[in-house]
């Protein structure tokens, strides 16, 4: 269990159960299944979507069995998105461990994915409504759509903020919204009640994100591997889409247009997009998403519960970025 | 529409309205998506999965809008495998047409594929009982698990038949299968019937894929550029195996070993198979699979559909091989 939990064995121990069924689920009768997903599962995450699964679910009541088997699914689908994602990032690590990918190859990862996918749907195909099925295709849809967004945005330099926040709704915040939705949907809440749930997911995912991709540029002296990868791929983020668009001279774009990310050209860049405020107006958007989520927050009734909710909340988004 | 519905207008325009489906289905905001989308789709394949999932219904009555959309959810899921089988095998072509990871990434394709599952249960999220739902993240499981133990035994020269046999039932037979299984639910055939059509399936599958695999050594001029990455993967067929197995020399194991799978090698390989009697073991067994199929459609009432299925059976399954 990760130790962000201990303050709250409630949340910690139901966790707990979740990972248990998401093993028995994944147990597969040939070994090579089992383990290479197991190699997936075993990394000591947060398990934050499952989390908010269940906090949500709070605020009302709920078939705790129901639940552990929804969050359990959710936890899955964000792993077989993960198991995908790596193949194209070709990422040696996934949470300080070997990524599928480069353990099992990347023709194991492709299925090793889609195996996740389905039991997900074996999991709920019975004793839940059709609206949570679909719910769910929706969700994989749009994760879906904001990767294939990103793909067909790369190399295209005078891409608006506009365009990355479509992708990073898709590809990050979507999946929060979902978690929170399907958590409040199975607890009987009102109406008014899911909406703002629903919302709070969506804006802490949009945040989240946008701080991770701050992450890639707010320390002065590292530049990780990743961030050089993501740009020699051609994906830009929101740092650098601002920074682009402050800098009238033009001379990021042309550097990015034809440097081949050499160690000095990419400190270059790594300033630029400093001196260019792109880090500056990045951490500005996620600190306007981030107190938007509290001003929903505050909406909820004040109950225990809620103030988990925040504390989980800001220790995930108040960071230093 | 393929030509070989021609002779049945009612399969081939039915067909027709599966194919529209899966464009309206598929059908996207985003421009790239549904590009890449219909890149997989327009290959003029035969569509013998909806087909056959017609046929099985055409034995009972049924509601045709139901089965239209089954049929489509049928061919999209085995479009996504190809789509992500592609990614593996790298593959340049499908189908004649330039493949979805060649025209646009392997980014795209794992994405693609993906929304492809997606859709599948978006489709059928409403409308279907619980045990559809099952049935199909099922098929998408069998391939999975048939692709995984195939990556799992590659390089394993003293593999048995029994593990290839287990390989091909998950990757391929078990699509066919559920086919007929969906299509004779669907209409509400007796329990008997609907046994009989889902061994159908099963066996003509079987038939079908070990078939594939000997034309890959039956002609005795062209080495297939697919089957010379797939021995260079350490990927081994029906009639390797069996070549395998009867050389007792282990001359054909010792070469696969430690060859670079030059022109000359590969021509000695070729002919190794057929010499130690791989090629002919193998065409016995697809024949087997073939008789047994046409002894289990025997059983089936008498009727014109019957004679349909069994017409399109033959063309599929009575080839040079």
């Amino acid at each position: 269990m990760n130790k962000i939990w201990k303050k709250y064995p409630y949340i910690g121990n139901t966790l707990s159960e979740v990972t248990q069924l998401i093993i028995d689920t994944t147990n597969d009768s040939d070994d090579f299944i089992t383990k290479a997903i197991s190699g997936a599962l075993t990394s000591g995450g947060k398990m934050l979507r499952p989390a908010f699964l269940l906090l949500s679910a709070e605020f009302g009541s709920y078939d705790k069995d129901k639940i552990i088997r929804l969050a359990a699914v959710i936890e899955m689908l964000h792993i077989a998105t993960l198991v995908h994602d790596d193949i194209i990032d070709e990422a040696k690590l996934r949470r300080g461990v070997e990524s599928v990918q480069s353990k099992y190859g990347k023709d194991s990862a492709v299925f090793i994915g889609d195996y996740l996918f389905a039991k997900c749907f074996t999991l709920i195909s019975s004793n839940f409504d059709t609206k949570t099925m679909e719910k769910l295709a929706g969700a994989i849809l749009s994760i879906c759509k904001g990767e294939l967004k990103q793909y067909s945005l790369r190399y295209k330099y005078d891409n608006g903020i506009f365009s990355y926040l479509k992708i990073i709704s898709g590809k990050t915040a979507a999946l929060f919204a979902m978690s929170f939705h399907i958590g409040a949907l199975e607890s009987n809440l009102s109406e008014r009640h899911v909406k703002i749930l629903t919302r709070i997911g969506y804006l802490i995912g949009m945040a989240f994100q946008i701080i991770d991709d701050c992450l890639d540029y707010s320390d002065n002296k590292i530049i990780k591997k990743s961030t050089m990868n993501d740009l020699k791929q051609g994906y830009l983020t929101l740092p650098v889409i601002y920074a682009l668009n402050n800098d009238k001279s033009q001379e990021l774009r042309k550097l990015l247009e034809t440097t081949d990310f050499n160690e000095e050209d990419m400190n270059t860049i790594h300033s630029m997009v400093k001196t260019n405020d792109g880090l500056d107006e990045a951490r500005k958007l996620a600190k306007k998403y981030t107190s938007k989520a509290f001003s929903y927050i505050s909406k909820l009734p004040d109950t225990e519960n809620r103030r988990i909710l925040e504390d989980i909340i800001k220790q995930m988004l108040y960071r230093n970025y």
